[in-house]
């Protein structure tokens, strides 16, 4: 069984799973694993993998328009070196206070690679999901695309810029500010095409976006080698942890948010195109 | 730096970590990993290592005293196993409802070794810390010890039994009884006698118990070699998921408890004996 149909087990076994984050009560609660062969590439310092980690779990807690107040961590290595333990601490209490939660700590293990399970959670009575797009919306991202996709292009010449942008913000401030104007929500962990593919999935619709409007972030221009790649490392790759969202009035949406928002199109009844074309269902799976 | 270094260095960094759980608002959050060369041995079946994992976190929510809302896991292994992931996912969800919580799902990861890494939150609104004994109260555990020492010896020969005894129910119920009544309280995880340490370090204080009073579980008599080795298995071994607490009130705190509470003996000025004798601080060390 492949992590697809395995997390689609799990989804159909548990009627609050499948969305960016479990709802109980007023909480959203959300894990995750980043390991280093997956997820940390050589250059990547335990401060970023700190930041990352959480910040991942971070945004998901972004995605359901919730306030982050907490998250914990548990630390596996080999070998527990002072001063890697304590980069990663900072890491993770840096992105936390970013975006206003407190870092509470968490646990260590032993283990031959270096993982790293993070659990974050927020507060909201009003979770925006991923099932809430209606034809006719606009579609939306927060920020910009393929940041992370660059990232993993300039480690081996440029490890320090790499490790900047790898420590991303996750968008709690733009989540809150959102959930308001949100039909729809997630965060583009995946890559937007598999984001937009979740989000027809779980809403039953369709997406019309239009290249031409992609917010590529500048590093991607600095790694793409041409068109076809810069496009490709900006809708596909993914690890990017922007929001995705899809709103009936865009104006407002983008008023509210802290984080520059881009209409890429609109939703549809059916079919995920870009500039009128079917948009492969491909991107990073975790 | 050794294991219990580490740990320290993050408890020291972290004012609101060292407890079973940390602290946010009203919630109490704890996270564990958990994998196969170290915590489930030959014969434990995935719906013993689900229901162990995220009792193992509810554990934690108890030993604060305080109501278990939910948890979460990231099942992390080589293959995705359908029949595998389904007994996991049984394990994990049962084991929430003996506590009257919800298992809300997770994550997957892929990963060499079978890994599980598990978040339970909990809510009270006044949390039965590890700093709170008073020489003069008694110290009582719920349950039996060595339990979880005996399933490790019983697996090769009668793994249904040692199944069995590893699917403990976590104290959630006794967690919340006990809270009025508990000065300080934790979980045995780490064995009864590393749990007194723990305990008068962080109160302070000793502990003079009994060995005659232990409530060594009936299946630790079936495996032990002889009284010395039993003793062993009851006081070092760990695992065992009960709860070790401080009372001013022994028998209030053994009316309210729907598991037996056994008295072991006083909170003293300094010092952790048995039997008059120094109690070595020896356990099992996650």
């Amino acid at each position: 069984m492949d992590e697809r149909a395995a997390l689609a087990l799990i989804g159909g076994s548990l009627p609050t799973a499948g969305d960016d984050a479990a709802v109980v009560d007023d909480l959203v609660v959300t894990t995750d694993m980043l390991h280093e062969t997956t997820d940390f590439p050589d250059g990547t310092t335990r401060r970023t993998a700190g930041w990352r980690a959480v910040g991942a779990s971070l945004s998901d807690v972004a995605a359901m328009g919730a306030d982050a107040r907490c998250a914990v961590a548990v630390y596996a290595a080999p070998r527990f070196e002072e001063a890697d333990l304590r980069a990663f601490l900072d890491g993770a209490r840096e992105v936390c206070e970013t975006v206003g939660a407190e870092y509470v700590g968490g646990d260590l293990d032993d283990h031959e690679e270096f993982t790293v399970a993070t659990t974050a959670i927020g507060r909201t009575d009003d979770p925006v999901p991923r099932s809430g797009a209606t034809p006719g919306e606009a579609v939306c991202v927060t920020g910009t695309l393929g940041r992370s996709a660059a990232a993993v292009r300039l480690f081996p010449e440029a490890p320090d810029r790499a490790n900047d942008l790898f420590r991303f913000e996750p968008r709690v401030a733009a989540g809150r500010a959102l959930a308001a104007h949100a039909g729809a929500m997630m965060d583009s962990s995946d890559g937007l095409a598999r984001s937009l593919h979740q989000l027809a999935e779980a809403s039953d619709c369709g997406f019309a976006v239009d290249a031409e409007t992609l917010p590529v972030d500048v590093a991607v221009d600095d790694v793409a080698a041409d068109a076809a790649d810069r496009r490709e490392l900006a809708v596909h790759y993914g690890e990017d942890f922007e929001l995705v969202f899809t709103t009936d009035d865009p104006a407002a949406a983008r008023a509210a948010s802290p984080t520059p928002v881009t209409v890429l199109g609109e939703v549809t009844e059916s079919g995920v195109e870009m500039d009128g074309e079917p948009l492969a269902d491909r991107g990073y799976t975790h």
